[in-house]
């Protein structure tokens, strides 16, 4: 049984990630506005007290964060910022502290996204960000001591948001959030470090 | 001939870039503290007054960017965004500006890196900022109109730098600027869009 916090524990892929490994392990939740602890992930001061509220965890699993949506043509520097600070950098100070507070041979699991590879219109910020959250997991992957590992999972549409958002991924077979939610284990359970896990139809 | 708009002139692969588009091109030259004009790629206004003051363009060519480097371990979310704010975002607001004052089938090319495929030790923010100009050249490409295009180009270390980073490298080989250059040519010329153009060994 492991000690694991989970961030964003109430979205679609949270709720089933909280399902399934919550069955098994000791699952200590937090997010923006709900679980068992508040944290901006936008903020160090923030995200320092919740870990240590939360003291030694095996696995630090992320399933938060925003990017923008919006015409390329008309973007601004500024929106494009805003996926930046939120999705991609929330996640990497979530990486960067947490990887202090984890007992040996521990994990981190982020959240990427399909649009990495597949981009969809209006979605240049979903692009960069993904990639970039794929490129950080690489490149952490190497540096991490004493067994430590990082992933990201990559889903793509879910089927609970497809009523959301079916019109941007035309074609694309859509995934129920219980399939993602296997990815998270393999990252948590597993022995891989340094990979994109693909759900993807 | 074309109109090309160089950003970053005076670094090795800039140098490279200028001598072979400049042999059959219109080049203006930017760049921090050096070229036809001053432009600072942190700033909206600095970068629209460079554009207002260059006017219409074919190409816009950035050769310009800097990441943070540093053991995994000790970095800090703040040291992290400057990669963030500087190679990614620098190179965005470019392009986002950069897209309105294009001539018809006009271009933007970006510069990336290996280490988002081959991470190097302290390179997770190089590996993220340059998996992030990826995804947004990959997403920044299907929404381009009027026939504009966007590319990514991305080289191993120069050889021209390996007495100054090649201890970073082991065992990595070398390219020439002059070959990377082709890269550019390749981007600025050719009709492919939405490519990283990947200039290894």
């Amino acid at each position: 049984m492991k000690k694991i916090l989970l961030i964003g524990a109430t979205g679609a892929i949270g709720q089933a990630v909280a399902k399934n490994l919550g069955a098994r392990h000791q699952l200590v939740t937090a997010g923006r506005s709900s679980g068992d602890h508040r944290v901006d992930l936008a903020d160090d001061a923030s995200v320092a007290a919740l870990l240590e509220a939360v003291g030694k965890v095996d696995a630090i699993v992320c399933a938060a964060g925003n990017v923008h949506f919006g015409p390329l043509t008309e973007m601004t520097a500024e929106q494009f910022n805003i996926g930046l600070q939120d999705k991609l950098l929330g996640q990497v100070r979530l990486a960067l502290l947490g990887q202090h507070v984890l007992n040996d041979g521990g994990s981190i699991t982020l959240t990427t996204g399909v649009a990495a590879d597949d981009p969809v219109r209006g979605g240049s910020n979903a692009a960069a960000v993904n990639a970039a959250v794929e490129g950080f997991v690489l490149g952490a992957a190497i540096e991490l001591p004493r067994g430590l590992r990082i992933n990201a999972v990559s889903p793509t549409l879910l089927t609970e948001s497809s009523a959301a958002y079916g019109a941007l991924f035309p074609g694309v077979e859509t995934v129920p959030a219980a399939r993602v939610a296997l990815a998270y284990v393999r990252s948590v359970e597993g022995p891989l470090t340094g990979r994109v896990f693909r759900v993807w139809q």
